[in-house]
């Protein structure tokens, strides 16, 4: 008599994964996690250990992970290079699929994911933006959604990771598409979200600097930069990312609109304490993504089940996810020719020439 | 191979006792929930529809549920008035047991629950205070701990709860035991947590008017009130609880020390949003005291399971409910009577005629 | 042609009366500053400095300065022990009075600057709570007057300095009044600002500890204490004042209504610069009164001197000075009594056996 | 015997101009207040009322008031077409000169008074930002100069006026220059100011919209315009102007550094009161320009003053003024035309095609 649960298999172990395979086996009501998958050994023990009790079953290869008796539904979390090619199995193989950001770090690439989605209408397939899940963020987007602001016109908008003093996002940016790709395709996720889901860039313009890691040059990457993003019909994005922050993860984005504005997060805080010592007043942060945003991770995880097992609309269309990726990689390109890109209203670049 | 898991029943299923029994259902890692009673009819068709489906048994006798096979332990979220006989049968029935606060409005009562857990080492009877639950006061606590702020000193708390304009709390008050005993006894709690489990009380004195509601004077209860507590050693806890709070729940606490000084909530928010409209910037806050604490619900009965599981020592004694009770009820009679009361070290009242 | 200006003296050279005396000099619009007096051969020298070359007569003898050709009025920014000799000379003298807070450590002394001031109805006299200028508390004051919080009932208010490791206030606690007459007593003049100037007091009641000073004992007086004032009419005033904060001065206040609540400087700050560093995000806080209410005491020397040019009431009343130093006194006769305090509702101390 | 005071004369008598010389006639300590002049003849009245009576002359010319006996500075704070005219005709008439922002709307007209100053070494010539003044701006900048942030590499400023519906700003923008000249202005300044006064401009891009005031497109200007200005060496602004905020004057700003970051009034507040009322906890904010900033304008003029008598150097350069009006030029350019502009590092335009 027990109601339905989703049979959910994970991919990939690694940090991310591990925090998707504990949700799913603890905090989703509607989920059992049935199945993981990673072709790491360690990872694999770790599973074994930690999972293999609850029943878990623990698999080398994502394909044979995928024929597991009775799954339902994969979530990939593994390296962004395999993501697009195990979302696409998945969907072949008939199962729902939500999928870590981004698809992919090239267009094209992430389009083949929405094209095999598009012929298996009957599954669920989301590209994971956890800030859309975020306590604080549905609240903003009920306010601005209920008129609260008027016409949202303004989007402003920051992914600012603490400094790593040992210099690891270096050998990271080989592979993560870049500082525009990797950490402000949330910020661009949520100016689609906010100012409209169907909005049609105009044009894209951005500029970076390497204020302490150098290196970074060499992958074509910066650890601070800006961009701004025109959309057609009068709606301006405009972002900041960083690598050296001092104090913490610092994101937070503003919604300006004709007649309000919302903050979020313009304050950070890691709860409700604070500190009076000498020197004043102090408040602690969180001091990474995860940790500002792990409870969205739950609640994403609960809402993709719950779309899945009742055959609901997703919070968020598939395309989103590959808009996404082309803003970014288009400011990525900007801050790297330190060129203005334009595009026409149906989405083709324009040059210079033609303006 | 799954682990064990401990099977728990809920007893009562009003306001509290439905959010404890979802609580065990969706959010313990490692909790059944496998039984819940009430008396009340409506209460157990909620039951049969929401929590029958997962297999969870329905009883209309809370010594019927008792029975349950295999029932490890009970949340008992009853009437106030049952608390105390319901907890000291399910120790006599040999289950472990976690009770909303207060296990009663007398101190003798309460005594007696502190008397049958004393029988049963091998059990775990804990009196939820979920506030020592909260992260933030989890926190602060931590950091009080570590010497962040020296040695405590002074504490400062208050329970305000929203303006209930249906006055539904003249009716209640006549059975909760008052302001201090229904809505300080958790800023008690820290205080004796914050200053020291086993400080001794040396007075109480206490004041309170009513500002809105009159007719809680029949009740010998007031809608705001003011108290102090002096604890030997040279330390205080001074408290202020309310019942017409405009904005929402507005609970919040000082924690001062020689050498800092800690805040909670010192700036209530629902979230991190903020909204800037004419008239200036302004943010929500909880509307009641679940929507403020519903986290630390979650954080206590997963605290309550471990413990169980893994006999570990409960994060707070039962001894400290009964002393909580104690000083409620003294700074009720203090505020009724106007008068100060006065203990010795060893916890008996002191004539004023003595001094 | 030019307009009417007041000529004003300052008695007192110390840290105050430098302060006092430079505001008169520079910042008061409608006032010069004509003379000073000190008995400190050190004060005078400075004076003669600092203030001669804008014309300033410099006196030993205060005496003397009372007699400067074209004085109208006098700032007493003295010792508090001389303070209600030099007010009643000046009053005696025909001039207007602005007094630094207390008139007298007693009720008595105090008492008798009043009846001084009341022979001479032309003249204006006032002791300077500068809080009341503060443009927080101003605006606090204005919304409560129009009513937007509803009735005023409970009020929470606290003066807690920096702690001053040199132990300097001990030596001070032997001739201050102790800590409610020397800090409360702004706290106490606030209560009877928001919760009604004519309030009767109807019992008070105060504990202290020596938390980081025992020496203070010898003095009858404590590092921190807490204080609870009843008013007739069902209002109540609590308050903490405290010698040992380590981020700074920490003065603020609540004003509880039963249509809403406001704050005055619930989160201390120094000014707008929040710092982003290893370990949080902090903010600076002032390191003592005067730096966070000097602009207070601008306002202050302003609105007294156009009361006396233009024969205006002045903001506050003489007795409410009074009625402050009996409320703290007696508040600090309770801290070291251990007792609590009752009136009748004409102001007389009513005795316990008598309730 | 009385001390050396600067004799001030007032250009100007509109908004700004009444003002500046209430602050002259009464707050600024060391100066006299002692002519202005306006074409105004309502001005002219208001000056005869209300400056009159302390002894300052009125004069309709302002060549005429040059003349005045014994005018040693000028402050001119007259419509902005005429601000460079006056300030050239003050200093070839050997008069100090405080200016109004912007000194033009032109750089080369600019650029005319930084020559004009240049030929008069002794006179002091200052264009008024007067945000560098603002006590928490003067707090964050010798914290990034003690070093606390590291190396300041990104800095961010906005200016959001409150929406005026009653569309006056259509009308002004006919000659303000534009946002990014009429209000962005402050921001570049500070720009300037943070990341190093000569810091040399390599590029502007800026893009902007009309979401209430499509009006303000016949005179090539917006409402809401957001621009990135990219230094050589490694440093970037990036500013955001807006007409349309609802909440009131919403002026912040944040500095970036290598090892920190700061920032200025991220949480708006009017003062230190806080309103709990149903819908949550509000406060107010400055609703313009004049009410965040007044305390800076008397700062400012007592800066100037001291500089003047005291032959010292100026707290910033005149050269400055004109580097921020280009940028704005080039800022409003780049906004109407949709093109990024490059510059080279000794300032020229430099075309695309050669790039």
């Amino acid at each position: 008599m027990a109601p339905p649960k989703l049979n959910v298999g994970c991919a990939g172990l690694g940090r991310m994964g591990k925090r998707h395979a504990m949700n799913f086996l603890d905090r989703v009501t509607y989920a059992d996690l049935v199945a993981v998958s990673s072709p790491d050994d360690i990872e694999l023990e770790w599973a074994r250990q930690n999972l293999g009790p609850f029943g878990v079953s623990v698999y080398k290869s994502y394909d044979d992970m995928l024929k597991h008796e009775g799954l339902e539904a994969v979530v990939i979390a593994s390296a962004t290079t395999v993501h697009a090619e195990q979302a696409i199995k998945a969907i072949d193989a008939d199962k729902h699929v939500m999928c870590e950001k981004p698809l992919s770090t090239s267009v094209e690439v992430s389009q083949k994911v929405v094209d095999a989605a598009s012929r298996k209408k009957h599954l669920k397939v989301m590209c994971g933006f956890s800030r859309r899940f975020d306590e604080s963020y549905q609240d903003a987007w009920l306010k601005v959604n209920s008129g609260k602001i008027g016409n949202p016109s303004i989007f402003r908008s920051q992914t600012c990771d603490v400094l790593d003093p040992s210099g690891f996002f270096v050998a990271y940016a080989e592979f993560s598409g870049g500082i525009f790709v990797d950490c402000s395709i949330h910020d661009i996720d949520l100016a689609l979200w906010f100012l409209g889901q169907d909005s049609v860039v105009k044009s894209v313009v951005a500029s970076g600097i390497t204020a302490v890691e150098p290196g970074l040059l060499k992958h074509n990457d910066r650890d601070n930069a800006v961009g701004v993003v025109e959309f057609y019909g009068g709606k301006i994005a405009y972002l900041f990312c960083s690598r050296m922050m001092a104090a913490g993860q610092d994101d937070s984005t503003e919604i300006i609109g004709t007649g309000g504005k919302l903050t979020v997060n313009a304050q950070p805080m890691s709860n409700l304490v604070n500190i009076y010592e000498a020197g004043g007043i102090r408040r602690e942060i969180p001091q990474n993504y995860y940790e500002r945003f792990k409870e969205a991770f739950v609640q994403e995880a609960n809402e993709f089940t719950t779309a899945c097992l009742q055959n609901l609309e997703l919070p968020m269309k598939l395309e989103g996810a590959v808009q996404a990726v082309k803003i970014g990689c288009a400011l990525q390109e900007s801050m790297v020719s330190g060129r203005k890109i334009y595009f026409d209203e149906i989405g083709s670049r324009l040059e210079m020439a033609r303006l």
